[in-house]
């Protein structure tokens, strides 16, 4: 197929080879593909002057077995204590375990992994069984001092796997993924946290046959990363799903949570509500296994109605009018969308290109109209919930666009992104084969700041020539949304990408964006925080940690910028 | 009229004279008064087996002027710098001050007072005019190890502004009571702590004037106490108000705050939603002044659409059909209605006598339809928000009811219930000179224990003779509500209502009910709060107290339970 007209890349079609470094870093199921397709191959030439022959060969494609430089340090009878108390096949040390449960999903690890790299890894992977397993090894590791990781799903984008300090990891989604308790007259569901999101949301849905229920519920949180995340990690991250100005972060979404800390034990309360003085359960949201190991949550659920959605999507003629809508519709006081995605001129351009819609009928009547590209957006939306309120969200939701120069274009295009909505990952594997770099940053923003904190991000990505930035704007508030920025770039070399990498992040703090909205903070925004905080703040995070873990074996070397130097702190003026 | 058929007590209608024990324990407006009506007279003379003889004189009427023989314990050279602070015209400690600003709005604190009794008063009372201000207080007193106590409105009923350790108190509401910054395109508002609620919500109702704003706006949070209770109080007790369902409970509507505290001042973050670790802004919300002091507050706010409003009414057959339909309404995703409020059968039996209803064509209409004395139930509520919305929540309220046997009784009762939501506790002065106790406690609960929880309080209320106990349900959420407990008893012996109170109490916390949903925890639930919450969580809260506040100058003595000795703790088993 060289040098012809219809050249297309031999994009890897196979799984990844068992104990090859591309086994771990490829996302998702192994034998799972989504490969560009040809408007998006096109796209990816012209935008990055690339041509065919960039595309004939794959770099770097870790095809390698893993092989780990690095001798266990724990001594005889450490390990062997460890064997005793989770039983010994559930403990593994060799450099597969190690490097695999040391590596979440960030562009440089996965950088890192292609070119046979990894430091910080534990020296041993531990697989326990029950909250009875996990208070034995926390109790010893903390008289012995002997750092422990926890290890949810696997798809952390913070570096927060990595075990600089050695130690032990604990993978939660081996056994402790049971359901606890489901109670259908308070709408809550008790689990434990190493449960996957598919898992989860099929148990939730399949009441009525589990657990004799009188109805079909759902967890209601839908993050990109939903089938290879679990619900601790949704928790311990604060992370937040496609349907949240709906359901809620997870933040909202748990009612209670029992940890294992070298302080002691703990289930914290669950009632609706209480003014009984700080909740400890807010404490606990987002501490990243630095204060504890979560063992069990009890989540809110909701009905699950998928009969009731609507769907629905529009083109804007300026991002600013689209801004306006959604702030319209999140102040309105009418109920909120569940998805609920507006894109900026240039994801809009890419997304039409990708759904084949330029150059057809309806570009046509966009442009005649005066949709002009790079200068029309995209909204795309659901709403949910009982079925006269779900319609009444939708007829709203049109009033507000059409009243700002909206077209409505059916629910179509809301259709098309919910069957991509958990795939598009798996695309990056195939960009990075070619040396094209693809991530994200993310950022909450209030309404005053959206479009200062959009400029300020894009300008210094665009900055960059040949590179491409979309943005949309995702999980609103009555106060205000989060940004989400896709940057992509051809781009293989470590050192620029980690020096680009964190222009972007500077450039956030420098407009006023909060350092994470829900992808967490781990080691990688930790240098950012205490600028982000304030001095009296993290002192705060940093007594609650002195508190729990007075001997730093939760998570430590990093996590939340909680034990780093002043060296490494980073402030931006 | 003395022997009269028609005798009707002489209720004090004069406003207390200045300086006198009456004017500190009155409630409200003092030129404000309202009266049991003669039916509520004549209930009471029935339930409580009085006679008008009874009624004749009224007693212990706390109208002496106050005295304290209690010396300011600080020192001439600390008396003047805490002047210098604030200026001279800011302090004050004659009696009548240490006294007023000692007190809150419990029935024990009424008794006391009206017994001329008063302990735990400040040495100083301060009114600081600004954060410096108070950066400077702070400061200092923690240098010099002296107490510092917080006033905001004043409606406090647990202890909370006791002084058991003498020092200063703080009012909040004398200067402290400005707006800082309205924000119309993020829907918030920042105020100083000290500001009470109708000047708050009219300074939101009045937008367009005050800060030309597009809009009139309101603040959501509407407690019985809310003439009487300052933002900052709200917040740092968790209050909800009676339109809680819809709004959110305080702790939900406050987007961030500024402290001062011993290890430094802060302002929280006000991102609508981050993922950057625990967040400081929940931390502290609860922290009753024992951690800090509030110094300036962020709020969402809401539209105000008064126009939208609809208001509807039901009566059902029973309490289990009540409760049966509320948690239909609360579970059903279509939205919630704000005012929201279902009373069990002695309630029901009280408002229906008193709102005139018994005895009356619509009586007979409710006992011919089935809905019997002591088992029917009445439901009130409003729905808000956006015109449509609020319709439509109505149609779907009226149909659960209906579904459940309910039958619609329009809008009037709950129409009726507005004119007297903030009124009520006037008449507890009337109670009070003729030596009939009324209080109440309130307790948060999942549906799965509301039965349990109602039936245990009430038969040990009910276990009193001559007691009435009425209770409703209000601040609903998915998973639950808060059951409000009111009982009333011809009762003046202080050691026998403390006794029976507590009995209540002890009640509640056996039957799984939280400690606290909304009054906050003070010193009055102290004793219980280790049971509450278990010793690991306790030793949480006590962490951060001692990170924040290391000499315990912040409200010591008893709040939140932090410094209680082991003696003091009540456990139940």
């Amino acid at each position: 197929m060289r040098n012809s007209k219809n050249f297309y890349p031999d994009w890897i079609n196979a799984p990844p080879k068992p104990g090859t470094y591309r086994s771990i870093f490829k996302w998702g199921d192994p034998d799972g593909f989504k490969h560009p397709n040809r408007r998006l191959y096109e796209m990816m030439k012209e935008r990055f002057q690339m041509t065919d022959s960039d595309f004939y060969e794959r770099k770097k494609e870790g095809n390698k077995q893993v092989f780990l430089n690095q001798p266990v340090k724990l001594s005889g009878d450490q390990i062997n204590r460890l064997f005793d108390f989770v039983g010994k096949e559930n403990v593994s040390f060799d450099d597969y375990s190690r490097v695999k449960y040391a590596n979440g999903k960030t562009a440089q690890e996965v950088m890192d992994l292609r070119n046979g790299i990894c430091k910080d890894v534990p020296d041993l992977v531990m697989h326990p069984r029950s909250k009875e397993d996990v208070q034995k090894i926390v109790k010893y590791c903390n008289k012995q001092q002997i750092p422990i990781y926890v290890y949810g799903g696997g798809s952390c984008v913070n570096f927060g796997f990595k075990a600089v300090k050695g130690g032990v990891t604990l993978v939660m989604n081996t056994h402790m993924n049971r359901v606890l308790e489901f109670n259908e007259t308070n709408q809550t569901i008790t689990v434990e946290p190493g449960m996957l999101g598919p898992d989860y949301e099929k148990t939730l849905n399949k009441a009525p046959g589990l657990f004799n229920a009188r109805r079909r519920y759902t967890g209601g949180h839908f993050p990109q990363s939903f089938e290879y995340s679990s619900v601790g990690g949704w928790i311990v991250t604060l992370g937040s799903g496609q349907e949240s100005s709906y359901y809620g972060d997870m933040y909202d979404i748990v009612l209670s949570q029992e940890y294992v800390t070298p302080a002691g034990t703990f289930k914290t309360l669950d009632y609706p509500g209480t003014a009984t003085g700080p909740k400890v359960n807010d404490i606990m949201k987002g501490s990243e296994g630095s204060y504890g190991i979560l063992v069990s949550v009890t989540c809110k659920i909701f009905r699950y109605m998928p009969e009731n959605r609507q769907r629905f999507a529009f083109i804007f003629p300026s991002w600013e009018d689209t801004v306006d809508a959604a702030r319209e519709i999140s102040q309105g006081e009418f109920g909120m969308p569940s998805v609920f995605r507006i894109s900026d001129p240039e994801e809009t351009d890419v997304a039409l290109k990708l759904y084949g819609i330029e150059g057809t009928v309806i570009d046509r009547i966009m442009n005649y109209r005066g949709y002009k590209p790079m200068k029309r957006c995209l909204f795309i939306g659901h709403s949910e919930g009982e079925k006269a309120f779900a319609k009444s969200v939708k007829k709203k939701v049109k009033k507000i666009c059409s009243s700002r120069g909206a077209m409505y274009i059916t629910g179509y295009p809301a259709k098309k992104w919910e069957h991509v909505r958990y795939t598009d990952p798996y695309m990056r594997e195939d960009f990075n084969d070619f040396g094209i770099m693809i991530d994200t940053l993310e950022s909450a923003v209030t309404w005053d700041n959206l479009h200062n904190l959009h400029q300020g991000v894009r300008s210094f990505i665009k900055g960059r020539s040949n590179t491409i930035c979309m943005t949309h704007g995702s999980h609103f508030y009555p106060q205000g949304t989060n940004l989400y920025f896709i940057f992509i770039a051809k781009m293989d070399d470590i050192k620029e990408y980690k020096e680009f990498q964190e222009g972007i992040i500077e450039q956030i703090v420098k407009h006023g964006g909060s350092l994470s909205h829900h992808h967490g903070v781990g080691r990688m925004f930790a240098p950012w925080m205490e600028n982000h905080l304030g001095k009296v703040q993290m002192d705060v995070l940093r007594s609650l940690k002195n508190h729990f873990d007075p001997n730093n074996i939760m998570n430590p070397g990093g996590t939340l910028g909680l034990d780093i130097t002043d060296d490494e702190k980073r402030f931006v003026r």
